[in-house]
Formats: C-alpha cells, structure tokens, sequence
C-alpha cells in the first residue's frame, strides 16, 4: 500500500506547501464548513513521550474536522512496556486508524515507523531531529500576520544552537525570496555550521549578535526562545547575560511598530508577561494558527490522490549510524538505509 | 472578549439557575433531542488534580450532546511540568477548546483562569473552596425526587466542617422559602459559624444533633457525607462514635417513607449497602441527575447570547492574600483582586 | 432492568454466535454503511489493568459505529483509590454510558458487574480467566482466512498451560465439526486435564507434539504463543529448548502452502521477523479482524431486542470461593453465586 507520509517538511514541494498554507487560510475563514470533512475517519495519536500541548492541538484538529481520536501518551501504559518492536506496534495501529500521529524520543523514529504503516504518518517530533508541524505552524503564523514570507528580517533570539525548531525555520524561510536573517545568542550558542552553509548556499544574507536590544530595531520578526541555565559556560556567565536574552517592554520599545513575536512555547521567563498585551505579541494566537495548519496537513494527508510513497533511501548493509540517539541503534531489525547528502552517505532516518 | 463562566453558583441569579433546572429537566425528558446540540464544539477539561467521576460526568455530558473532548488528567503529564504558568496553559487551550472546565489543587484557580480564558471557564472543583457543578447536581436531584425546593427539612450528616459540598448546598438551599436544616455530627464538626451567619440571614430554622438516628425521623432530605477518620478528636472517639454516623437499614427505618438520600459519592461505609435497595436511596441516581445538569449547563454556558464577562473585583495593589493554598501565592503574576463582603475586602480568588 | 453481557463466549448460542461473525463479514465489506449506527451512543472502557492494544481495539470499533467512548486506563486515577467498591463503580458509570467494557485483573470481576450494571458488560479480559473478545477475534480471523471453521487441523504452540486465549480457543473450535488439534509444547506446558476432557467430550481427534518443527507439516492453523522464560524448568531447558518453539522460514517452509498463521500480540521473539512478509502470516491482519469483531459485538450487544439477563446462578451462602484471585475475595459484599459443572458446584465467578 503507497501512502503519503510527513516525516521532513522539506518533502514538500513549494506547491504542495502553498497548498496547504490555502487550505489553512481557507478552513481559519470558514472552519464551520469542514466540520464533517473527516467524518467516519479515526486518527492515532501515538506519544512515546509526553507533549501535552502538541498531542492536543492534533485532537483539537481532528476533531474539528469531524474525525475521532484515538492513542497514549505514555509508553508505560502501552503494549511497548511487553517489549514489543515499534514495528509491530505501527503495523497494528495501522489496523485501526487511517493516519497516525508519532511522537517519539529516538531521531528517525517516524521515518522508521513509514516503513511500515498502512496508514499516512505525521511525524510530532522525533527527538531532537525533526518537528514539522510546528516549523508548519510557525511559517502559516508568519505568512498569516506579516502577510509575505518574502523579503522579511527575521531576528532568531536565545539557544540558536540547540533549538530544533530555529533550524527548521531557518531551513525553510531560507527558501523564500529576499529574507534576512538575525541570529541572536551568546557565542557559544549560536546555529551550527551545517545552518550556516545553507543560509549562504541559498545566498541569504545573515548576521549574528549577542544583544537582542541591539538587534532588536531593525526586526520584522522574532522567534524568540529560551536559553536553558545550563547552556551558559558558567555561573557567572549565566548570571551576567540571562537578562541580554530576555524580552521586556524596554527593549520592545526599540522594535518596530509592526514586529510580529513568535514563540514556539511553553515560555518561561525568556519573554516578560507584560509584553503579552503588546499587539506585536503573537505567540498565542500562534498556537490556534497551529491548530489551523494541522487541520490542512492532515486533509491534505488524507486527500485521497496521495498514492506515492516516500522515497525511502538507498540499503546499505554495510553502514552503521554512529548516532546513539538513532531508532536504528534500538530497533535492531531496521533496514540499514542511507542517502545522500553533499558528497557522502548519511543515514536515512536521522540524517546524521 | 467577552464570555461568561461558572467560577461559583453565586453568580447565577435566581432565573438563570431555573433557566438551568428546566433545561436539565428537559433534556431528561428527551434526551436524543439534545443528539447534535453542540456538533462541532470542543470542550476541554484540564484536571490537575485526579477525579475520574466528575471528569467523565463532563466528558458524557458533552458527548451526548454531540461536542467533542480533549483534555488531561494529570499535570504530570502536561505543559504545567515544564514550568508553563497557568495564564499561559489558559490562553493556549482557550484557542483549542470553545469551553474550558478546570479541576485545581489551588483555590481561586478557576477565578484565576477566567482572567486569561478566551472561551468559557466551568470550575469543576478547585482545592476545597468551590465545586459549584456538584451543587447544582444535588439541586436537581432535590427538584427531581422531591418535585420541589421549597419546604423541605433537609438534614446534613457527617463532617459538615471540612465538606465543601456541604457548606455550597446549604448556601444554595437557604434561599428558598421555607426550608429548615438538621445538622448532625460530632460536636467537633458542626458547620462553620460563617455558614450559621448565612441561615440567620436568611431566616432559615436549624438545628444540631449528635445522633443520626434520632434525628432521621423529622427529615424530608438526607445529604450523607463520609467522616474521616483522622477527623475523630481520638480513636477512642472513633470506635465510640463512628457507628452513630453509619446510615444503616435500622436507622432507615425510623424515617419518613418519602426521606430522599443523597451522597455526593465516593461512598465508603458511611451508608450501609443494604440501603442501596431502598426506594429511598437517590445516590446513584442523583449521578445521572448530574450528568444532565452538566448538560443544561453547557448548553446555556454555550448559548450565543453571554456576552457579559463576570465582575472581576478591585485591583488592590496593597492586599496579600493570607490563604496559602490560594492560586495568588504559587501563580504571583495575578493581579491582587478584593471584593467586598459584609464589612470588610476579602481576596476575590479564594474569598478568604 | 434486564440486559445482555458478555462475559463468556459459551454464553452465546452456536447460532447467536453465527450472527455475530456475519455481521463482522458484513461491516468488513461496507464499513461506510455503519458509520453512524451506533450516532449518540456512549462506550465506558473501564481498564483496572492496562491493556492499550485491546482497549484501542475496542474504542475504535466504536468510534468507526459512530458512537464516542469515555473511560479509564488506570485505576490509580479513579474512584478506586479513594477506596470505592466494584459495585458502585458500575453502578454510577452504567449511568454515564450504554454500554461498558472492562478490563480488571481478578477473575470473575465482569461476572460481578453485571450484577450491578444498567448497561451491558462486554468481558475484556478478568485476570487469567476470560478473555472471550479475543476468542472471537481468533473466530473471525480463521473464517475470514480459511473459509470455514469446520474440518480444520490446529496446531496450537508455546506455553498451553497458562495461555489463557489458547484454552478459550480449543473450547470454541471444539464445537465445529471434524476439527483435529496438535498441541505443540514442553511436557511440563501442555494444556490443562480439564481442556483434554473437553476435547474427548467434543470427539475431537488431537495429539501431543514437542517439536514445532516436526508438527507444522499437517497444520491448516497454527496459532502461536509465545513461552516466558521463567516457565522452563532450568535454564538449562531454556537454552536448550527455546529455538524449539520458535517459528522461523526453515521451519516454515516444511508447513502447507494455505496454512494461516495466527498470534494474539504483542509478540517478542517466537516468530521470527522474517515470517512477517510470508502471506500465511496473518497475526497483523488478525488484529484488523478483531476491530471488525469487535464492532459486530458492540452492534449485537446493542441491539434493543436484547432483554435476557444473564442467568447469574443460585445464591449458596456457605460457599467460599478458594481461588484467591476470585474477585469475591476482594469484594466482599458480592452474593455468594454458585453452579453446577459436571458434579460439583463451582464459583459462578471465577469458575473455581
């Protein structure tokens, strides 16, 4: 059976994604009018680990189209504690529900469970590799409150190095025409290389700073997200520069008067809760565009011309992923796959 | 926005709680009319505190009336782990759920929510404050079985200090015309004087026993509650006293032959289950009495024309609220809200 | 109020059974057709154990009927650890929905619900007891896949002593005619006297195999279990005989080209992975089955011709059941409910 999976955002065409940025745009205009769109329709929800916030918004979006739910949020409480292979899991599963939704702590989980589902996959983040839908959703909150995902200055603020879901924006406005980008962080957290030779492969320009006050005034957008106290090299590190990286009304006076603030949340203390009555403040309102965006992916999954099937790399029986973090070094009977990337083979689950 | 919530039946005036009462009743007349009422409507309950009863009394309530449900049942489990205030976990859910109903361990956390709520709050219990849906569920259960809520000697046995469910009823009830109350437990446990305040006030007849069994006989309504052990003043006082609060078919026997008995369940060994069988015995009814009182009550929380958001109190920069298990002293950002009651400003949270 | 459970399969006549497996065929074949036949009805799945497979199962069997599920995974979070009995458990959530299926880790405890439920009980396993859904489940699977369920060579193999789906499975099938059985086991493994006393009863030819490998060649069916490590005799029995029992390409290239290959899940290592891909495997299709079983029970159990309780035995007060896994050993107020098996009274529960 030839399904069509999201595992990477970037397997989507420019197409395909305008499409489902319509679809979103359409359903917020009108949501009454999909409510019975997925009727008669059952989505899986499968959490290895928890993310509260993320498995709602999937229900919510279900829901909303008229569609069920059903899944876990805890592989205690599931088959996976009899030590049962995901395979197996992902084969029954796929038994019940017509598309699942896989969140999972190892890298490459979801492409690994594509291999073997009946039903569409939507990838809700595995590990620190890969979370589509929240880069989906980032990119409709963009495109739906600046209007434009062109010729923008998009201020990136805090673990730049880390932070899954700043690469993946990165990734993905950098294809877009004419926009700038900001990165904002201490030295020692600021994007990895691989980011870097993307942004100048994609002929983006691109500055880095280490003051968001600084910064802050020359912004169309900030992606704002914080700094874990144990990213800073020290103590007193931590103590003198916490406050450089935190948004506060002062520092907001310097920005434009049409910055739009996302956040991929939950926030902690990286953003004031004053700055949450300024009309550029965007983060909440970014979770219902998020809510929007999910119920475009998944009635664009479950359109019913999808036919193709991912493609899933090259075998490669004598390769072995060094990432310890990979599905492929727990779930042993995976199909060694790779593919290419630049000049050498990476690994096709996790890309390492 | 402007919506309104139930934080405390208070806040119903006398007109909107029969607008309520007649439409539970109707809806139990008829219930498959109500099939589709809320089609396309998401309801979530955030329970940060555990109470399958009355999460699943809400969850049933909602799907009977066609609407959907998402939701958590441990915090654990949810964004709050993080570190995510409650304004913030409010305001995202709030653009998932058309109607939020909120358990907290805290009081005035329901209060506290409807501050940053887009959609309606329902208060489903928060810490041992206010519990208003059990309330109206044993109103109706006393309009149902009684077929009327006035006139009646409604006697309360057990620990009528600590009991919530208690001290809300008696409140509610007073206001009708006519009713005395019986109140029975150890000398120790007898209602708060705040609460013998408001049966003055309104002119209600009451009186205080020692013994179940003496004063069962004069009862048109028993609302039994379970005594805690620990409440005992020594375990001597237990053995010697615990038989006298045991609602048992010898004691049964001495009442009226129209008593209704009420509980607001977990039963222990409070009321023998030779009882159960007793025509008498309304407390597995009066569950399915609340799961349609839920029902009334979404459907008029939902209804399109509540425009009036509820009266918030006064800011009041210079109040600390003095209740350490009020929401105000673990979620420090709220604003320090009073409101006037009898002489003096209590905290607009948790009324202390 | 008088309903229809199922608590055991044997409950159901050969033709009421033959009923249900037409049903299955027929929503396999035009599920659209059912998708709303079960609109406005609630499904409670009380889950005293965790069983995520089959309470997924069983809530999207009712989910695809249109109808919608509330329920508990975990008696941790329920009503049960505020001390509440089995009996007031069902009897409020009987309220709540119309229909409940439970899952509960003492033999007997579906049995006991009955008593108290308004709704109808559908049996999802009592501890090592019963577990008749997954028996069902196993029907359809070799009707749908053989053709039939008469004149068929089983082979049954793994750990026939405890398996409890494995016992379930013989009684059933010993009641269709012309059926042989291979049990494939260590001696210390085979079935239990009373499943061989059932088999002569039936007149059904079977034999004793301690080799997989040797048996699979005449085997039309061969249903898999898999044999715990702890149930070896030695490890020294363990290293030895382990491979013994495991299903594997060499072994499975001896067997019948039409052989249908089942397991109930989750399974570890006793069928080799590469078996998966064979087409006589169809342990994941069966699982595919199963919701189709299961939404043919749930529309049967339904159905509002149903007014037959369930004969619940003769009240014998000096009975004591000495299983002490029998929920009358936990649940103390339980009528003492007996009846008659071949010359002895046995506990109606439990069946001890």
């Amino acid at each position: 059976m030839a399904v069509k999976h999201l595992i990477d955002l970037d397997e989507f065409s420019h197409e395909e994604l305008f499409k489902i940025l319509n679809m979103a745009n359409l359903i917020m205009k009108n949501p009454g009018y999909y409510t019975d769109s997925c009727h008669g329709k059952v989505m899986a929800t499968l959490f290895y680990e928890h993310s509260t916030r993320t498995q709602m918004s999937f229900q919510t979006a279900m829901l909303r189209l008229g569609g069920t739910v059903i899944g876990f949020d805890n592989p205690l409480n599931s088959s996976v504690s009899k030590g049962e292979s995901l395979k197996d899991t992902v084969r029954v599963i796929s038994n019940y529900a017509d598309l699942i939704t896989m969140r999972h702590v190892d890298e490459g989980a979801a492409k690994a469970a594509a291999l073997y589902s009946r039903s569409p996959i939507i990838n809700a983040g595995d590990g620190g590799h890969l979370h589509p839908t929240q880069t989906l959703t980032d990119i409709v909150t963009l495109l739906e409150t600046k209007g434009t995902l062109e010729n923008l200055t998009i201020g990136l603020c805090g673990d730049l190095k880390n932070g899954r879901t700043v690469h993946s924006l990165i990734k993905a406005m950098s294809k877009f025409n004419n926009n700038k980008f900001v990165l904002i962080s201490t030295k020692e957290l600021t994007v990895p290389d691989y980011i870097k030779a993307i942004l100048k492969k994609n002929n983006c320009p691109f500055s880095e700073s280490t003051s968001l006050a600084d910064a802050i005034g020359e912004l169309d957008v900030l992606y704002m997200t914080r700094i874990q106290k144990e990213r800073f090299l020290s103590e007193i590190d931590y103590i003198n520069q916490k406050g450089v990286f935190v948004l506060d009304m002062e520092k907001l006076n310097k920005a434009k008067s049409d910055l739009k603030i996302l956040h991929p949340l939950p926030r902690v203390d990286e953003i004031d809760i004053a700055v949450d009555d300024d009309p550029r403040a965007v983060y909440f309102d970014q979770t219902e565009y998020g809510m929007y965006a999910r119920m475009a992916l998944i009635l664009h999954i479950l359109d019913s011309d999808h036919k193709l099937i991912n493609d899933t790399g090259d075998v490669n029986p004598a390769f072995t992923c060094e990432n310890e973090k990979c599905i492929t070094n727990k779930e042993i009977y995976l199909p060694k796959l790779t593919k290419a990337e630049e000049n050498k083979q990476v690994c096709a689950y996790c890309e390492h």
